[in-house]
């Protein structure tokens, strides 16, 4: 199984969110959860750099001047590649932290899947490698792919107005793939402690278990005790796309196994790249209500 | 305004659905509704060609042998392109009827969302001029570009396994955009009596006129009386969305004014052809329940 502190410390590129006290100063001052977010979760040292967004959609970029026990300075500087944009931008941060387990498909379709998902608004992007992925032959080295990907998010980010800083975790076996959500939550909550959460596996053959609505499984989810609160945390919900053909029979069984709800969206036979797309945006309509 | 007629022809190389007793006999019988659709409302006479989808999800090449006034005689050959699948096909038509008035992107973007539209089984795609198009200058023949949008419509409902024959219209001026959306809910249900239907315009700056949550109107709609009995028709949902840079302030007043509910999708700011597909999952999931 993956550690935590790897998914955690891969998202090193991704977007900061600033304290909504921050108005544009050369700046800024951390403390408390944002301070131990930087030093103690992503490990970050002094001279680290790293990209921020302002509560207005701006992007800056940031370098950590200063570390002491209480605080830690950044100087931040405005990103003059961040678009202007007349649309209305979103006041807040969606109430569900959507994370997208992707098998990877063919191509250069999961670019798109990438873009997508930032755009709508994925807490987390993690690439999956399943039976039924074809290897490309000439496999693109690791790196130049979360590199490439990480160009992506950050454009999508900037282009959307996005408040949710997508992390991208490096690609993962689909038997590395952590049923124990409770537990994972807490890597996707800026700061944060364990948030109730959800895995859904879309799979569009039938199961032997019965595969519910996505209405039917949220609804069911998101009506329990612990979101009668005003305070209660944002829920995690996990979403499993397969490859083009599917999971194996054996997959299915073995993500039942670790947790994971099985689901049948009631459409068709979607490709992989709007079953994504289709499933998040189904997702967080029904969960924005 | 558009007159229902020209719609209605624009359908004619739509899928036509073959009746629950076709059992893949060479020629097919066809009386009351399914006769007159095709008679009164497509026009076709005898001689003229169109494709078929049965009850399994297999394409028919069929060819109207014969047109009397009580039965209509269809040729039927089997349309070998249609793909093998083991993927579960979809059992029965979707709840709503959807229709996407998308207003036209720049470059090819528009081949995607009839695609993905058509995945997802929207009703019909009706292509939309409005004053934030951008012309691309070399303007490509409307003829051309159905054509094109035809095959890929033809592809992605073989491919999908869609129960839905997705009707693609002509492209209308903004100005055209019918508001009386009951009238205009027979067009689209097969033989088909008025349906209740709802528009609604998808725009991401504020408007004065307070937009609700998808959610929030999709509930409002479906909770309504005429839905409590077992035996009410589909309803028709059409979803108008805009190009880059969306609507102008005018073409909002004139939209609401002819009868379109305004909804802010309590996202990012997504890329239109994201948003066409964001659109149709989230009211199909919704719909759907």
């Amino acid at each position: 199984m993956l550690k935590p502190s790897t998914l955690e410390r891969s998202c090193l590129l991704r977007l900061f969110l600033l304290p909504a006290t921050f108005n544009g100063e050369s700046s800024v001052v951390l403390t408390g959860r944002d301070r131990s977010y930087l030093v103690d979760v992503l490990r970050l040292r002094e001279g680290a750099s790293l990209t921020g967004r302002d509560k207005n959609g701006g992007v800056w970029n940031l370098t950590i001047t200063s570390i002491t026990k209480k605080i830690l300075i950044l100087s931040a500087v405005k990103d003059n590649y961040a678009r202007e944009t007349t649309d209305a931008l979103p006041e807040s941060r969606p109430r569900a932290s959507l994370v997208l387990y992707q098998c990877l498909p063919k191509g250069r379709k999961m670019d798109e899947i990438v873009k997508r998902a930032t755009e709508i608004g994925a807490a987390a992007i993690v690439p999956v490698r399943s039976h039924n992925c074809v290897a490309t032959g000439a496999e693109e080295r690791e790196e130049a792919k979360s590199a490439r990907y990480n160009a992506l998010i950050k454009e999508a980010v900037q282009q959307s107005g996005s408040l949710v800083p997508t992390a991208l975790s490096p690609t993962l076996d689909v038997r590395d793939v952590p049923g124990d959500f409770e537990l994972r939550a807490a890597s996707f909550s800026q700061g944060g402690s364990a948030a109730p959460s959800i895995g859904l596996l879309l799979h569009q053959c039938r199961l032997e278990e019965r595969q519910k609505s996505l209405f039917e499984v949220l609804d069911e989810f998101l009506s329990s005790e612990v979101f009668r609160e005003e305070s209660s945390p944002a829920p995690l919900i996990a979403l499993l796309v397969g490859p083009e053909g599917g999971f194996t029979d054996g997959e299915c069984a073995m993500m039942l196994e670790s947790g994971f709800k099985p689901v049948l969206l009631k459409t068709n036979i979607l490709r992989c790249e709007t079953a994504a797309v289709y499933a998040l945006a189904a997702v967080q309509a029904i969960a924005e209500r």
